[in-house]
């Protein structure tokens, strides 16, 4: 991870974990960021599933993946674009309304994508993605055909360019605070998952790769 | 809502609600916004809390806030930002890689925010912020003083231009594959509220409005 400028927080610094491992635990746990392009000389955000390959490129490689005709696919290659994954992960209350925040975990990647021409990589990044959401699943589909994949774009983000921002633990109130009538502590968040539900027209038994995936995402102990 | 070329949606016109009433929904139901904003030419994404005021201008309007400092708070007031709120309601596994998908309800606003600068509406601003998040905390806090209002940036932001897609429902196969031997169906997700947790020095009982806000996001049913 190489800071620069503008991955060299400039503020609350405390705050900036920039060793990769954090940068990977934030995108492992994820499952959808939101991406930045610029169309017309404005910001258009958009959210997208993702995939992972830490061992692709020098810095491992960010997948993205969307409909030839989509704007954001369509705008990416040729300019910076900036994904954002984010784990809210509680409110923070405060005594005062100040010191309200969020504890969060949030990784933010800058970079010019790279259009995956390469077939075999071109799969790779998909399966990728599908794997990310569910792993396993790429291997319990029917794999995309040709005509899906000329549908499809496949962008690769370097992960190079990449900063963590955490913030984790009680609520800090100033010192003439301290005494004020006011509860303050945490509201935990979690992202958990409900029973799997099978298709209408589905009468299979629920399977281990998608089982396992609920529950890694059960409710929280 | 004024649908314009950016948010006629050019693709998957099914999945585009005009409607207020759905953009209302997302943003009542969201806790978090990403907020795009271009610096130097390029994107950058950023997750923030917001609020919501519907009877303010037109159309309503959306509330941010930052420190004073802070990289998109600075760029923002004088350009177009795009303030993007997404729920991820499921993921949807088809029999085919290629129709994999993901529930979702997802709301788009572009806009030019206008600085607040009329110390009553600044103060209205963070109150609809802290409140989305915890309804009725703001009557149980220590308002902003003077200090702390002048480290903060509030922007408004009309809800005028903005634009709703959701995803919903089982998943969706090509006709040609409704017989292969894979599972499909739908994973739920949810975010949920753990136990509120005192900060180790409050020993006050968790008030109403804490754990009104905890049971609100309670586990699914």
């Amino acid at each position: 991870m190489q800071p620069t400028a503008r991955t060299s927080l400039r503020r609350s610094k405390e705050r900036a974990a920039t060793d990769r491992q954090a940068l990977y635990d934030v995108l492992l746990d994820g499952m959808f960021c939101h991406l930045g392009v610029v169309v017309d000389g404005d910001p258009l955000v958009l959210p997208t599933a993702y995939g992972v390959d830490l061992e692709r490129g020098e810095d491992g490689t960010l997948y993205l993946h969307g409909s030839v005709a989509a704007r954001s696919m369509v705008a990416a290659p040729q300019q910076t674009v900036c994904a954002t994954v984010t784990h809210a992960d509680g409110l923070v209350l405060a005594r005062s309304a100040f010191h309200h925040s969020v504890n969060y975990r949030s990784a933010v990647i800058f970079g010019v994508p790279r259009l995956v021409t390469d077939p075999d990589e071109k799969l790779h990044g998909l399966n990728r993605i599908v794997d990310h959401l569910v792993p396993g699943r790429s291997l319990s589909v029917r794999p995309p055909n040709r005509k899906e994949l000329a549908k499809t774009s496949v962008l690769a983000l370097s992960l190079t360019e990449a900063s963590v921002k955490t913030r984790s633990g009680a609520a800090g109130d100033d010192e003439e605070d301290l005494g004020l009538p006011y509860w303050t502590g945490i509201i935990p968040l979690h992202v958990v998952a409900g029973e799997p539900e099978n298709n209408p027209d589905c009468d299979l038994l629920v399977p281990a790769h998608v089982r396992t995936r609920a529950n890694l995402l059960g409710a929280p102990s």
